[in-house]
């Protein structure tokens, strides 16, 4: 890599769904990437096991090779992703890599967790970067925040849901009562599994995680053959019925526990019966959850994706940028904004749609409630719910009103003609029905 | 500041709350920094409104002044932490220390929200950085999540809990039926609510924190005036009834919005009835949560504390950590480890504790219960909960129990001891019953 290029050449290693994923949002977000860093970051090379294999992504067939190596060896390529996935071939890879000079972005948390000591201390050695956001929770920033948000604590305690497939099981057969066989023969036809079983069922992806994540908290390497990893195999339904008389849903997790008085650690992947009230209980399907409690923040929980294409290539662009804020001495001013300041502009009343919650106090007398619905409908307001209690006290009447879908200038309006309608005794009081899944039609 | 020093020297203007636990993380952080960055990074000197005023934290009189220009033009200070709050001074101060070539970390929003196109602008001319993660929702990492790790993402939607105070009103007034002026009184009482209490009671706090997020999001400043700002006072607990048979919990959210297809961007900050199906619904207490909705992530939550000495203070120390890295160029090789790597041992299974839940196949038959509670007792396992299921096709019983504290060791003794007693027909199935707040007792 030279400084005075003005392209940062990208050479990605496995070209699955990640690899895939890499490459596009890196083309996709070329421009964006270049307003932020000031210099060019483009993909232009990818490794992939079978040259003549139909792919989605069309890309120019000079960019394809099956020689992972010539990519790691070719000096116009200043920085590599391990997307590929196994152990021995990519820790060869690595290393060679890090011996050329070029820092390595990497998903491979089976790599990480076999030959992380090995990995990290060579790239040190080397003075090159080993980046792996991607590979703990696909989406969720979790190495970041840990290690550099969280910067100032230690952590007694860091649990969550660290396998997306797994979640995802657990929760068709909680909310349906589907069978282990019926719900895995369906995430198995979605592509959920990965090929090795193993990997997803029996808690050994999650404890790669929990290895990776131990090692960032505590700094210590604990070997996979050391710790507790059970997987969903056992897990009944009548299992999921009677955790949930107990107050629990059972979710396999992923804890790291530490004892500050004597600071041993404890790292085990198993079904536990986690409480309804933690979030870490609430995050279904193939969402990941994080919980981190640290002696300065008390408790952080992240949420998100844990998996898939979109999330972790995401993933593996924020470790690129850090790679390349880091590789041009940049982090001194680094800018601020990853859009153009000047494309947006401020929304007006009607375009902020939504529904509304109403509540007045009104004279109880025939025809009140009628006229409010007529002032409204004149508005283009239209109701949704109605519910009236009567306040003997003094013959007034309290109505609560949901409405359908509309915006915020015709609502004003409406609740302007309110304050103005016979029998309405105090100002309405307003307040939005948020709907996170309908912003679409603002 | 020299690059050659040993020592980063940290002047605190404002040494309130957060100014004070940020002195006291920072000196007793001192070891565990000085490993991650390579230098010494020290408190050195804070100014405060009132010298004679008694303060909790014990620091050398030398180093306090209530001349705050004269600890940010001192040679002998490197790096100002503004924590002083207010507008018009911290301004000065600011501009005066970008001037002075140094790199300001605050967790001012009122100012950022104000004059945030100036400072950033001002900073980024002086080469030096402005940094503003405890701005935000405290303890939380969303500035660097939504700058870092999310930088692949364009947000159609970013909405949540920005303000602690008003959560904590609106929970108690939820969960008890307490009305809005008892629980207002408390919280004046537990420190809670800001001298200016329009700040937390009219969304004015979230309002400055929403547009941050409006800013880092889609770069385009949003004043104050321009956008819908109202606060918690008009809420009944009528209304937060009326709102949960609709599903719903009312929660005081900022929420902002991107319509891609005209780049018309919406901000806001009022009470919404939010489904309790969402983790932001459920964030209670204290506690913010923030969800950001990004184009190639989907949608990623955070919760944690929003405010508070530590948190706040956690996230001063962070964004210091970030400024410094960038002052020694030491990005292209940060330090992977924030604790030492030999100071910690695996825990043994007898110190791993926990309660746990076993479900067991049995002969149908008197005493079978008995023996089965007697065998866990003698392995020091003690049930808590018992209910036994009968089988009709094979005259077998089904047995779920649930233990009292134990530990691994134990459970792992009694489960090869059910093995092998008669009347049990299978291997028990063992699940942990995870209470993440007992785990200190491991």
């Amino acid at each position: 890599m030279s400084n005075e290029s003005q392209t940062i050449r990208v050479g990605i290693l496995g070209f699955g769904t990640v690899g895939q994923g890499t490459w596009k949002h890196l083309v996709e977000n070329a421009e964006s990437l270049k307003k932020i860093l000031g210099v060019e970051v483009l993909p232009v090379r990818a490794s992939v096991r079978d040259l003549t294999k139909d792919r989605k992504l069309a890309i120019d067939a000079d960019a394809l090779t099956d020689d992972s190596m010539s990519i790691v060896d070719d000096p116009g390529v200043d920085l590599i992703c391990e997307l590929m996935g196994g152990i021995e071939e990519a820790r060869v890879l690595t290393l060679r890599a890090f011996a050329n000079g070029k820092s390595v972005v990497t998903a491979n948390k089976a790599l990480i967790c076999e030959h992380g000591e090995e990995l990290f201390s060579e790239a040190e050695k080397a003075g090159v970067r080993y980046a792996f956001e991607a590979s703990v929770a696909g989406g969720i920033p979790i190495i970041k925040v840990l290690r550099e948000s969280l910067v100032a604590n230690e952590f007694p305690l860091i649990y969550g849901i660290l396998n997306g497939t797994s979640n995802y099981i657990l929760t068709r057969m909680e909310s349906e009562g589907a069978t282990f066989d019926d719900v895995l023969a369906d995430a198995r036809d979605l592509g959920y599994v990965e090929a090795d079983e193993a990997l997803d069922l029996d808690g050994v992806d999650a404890a790669h995680k929990a290895v990776i994540l131990a090692y960032l908290a505590h700094g210590m390497w604990i070997s996979l053959k050391d710790i507790t990893v059970e997987g969903i195999r056992e897990i009944s339904n009548e299992d999921l019925l009677a955790a949930r008389k107990l107050g629990c849903k059972i979710k396999l997790i992923g804890v790291i526990r530490r004892n500050f008085e004597n600071n041993h650690i404890s790292v085990g992947v198993h079904p536990a019966l986690v409480p309804v009230g933690e979030i870490i209980a609430r995050t279904d399907g193939v969402y990941n959850g994080v919980s981190l409690t640290g002696t300065v923040v008390g408790t952080v929980v992240l949420t998100g994706r844990g998996a898939g294409q979109d999330p972790t290539a995401g993933s593996v662009i924020s470790d690129i940028v850090d790679v390349v804020k880091g590789m041009k001495g940049m982090n001194s001013q680094p800018k601020l904004l990853h859009v153009t300041p000047d494309e947006c502009t401020a929304a007006t009343a009607k375009e902020i749609c939504g529904c509304f919650y109403l509540r007045l106090r009104v004279d109880d007398r025939p025809g009140q409630l009628a006229q409010i619905a007529e002032c409204l409908a004149e508005r283009e307001v239209s109701l949704a719910t109605v519910s009236q209690t009567p306040k003997d006290e003094d013959r007034s009447a309290q109505i609560i009103l949901t409405t359908h879908q509309t915006n915020e200038h015709s609502i004003q309006l409406a609740i302007e003609a309110l304050k103005q309608l016979p029998g309405v005794k105090e100002s309405p009081v307003l307040f939005r029905m948020f709907d996170p899944n309908g912003f679409e039609n603002q």
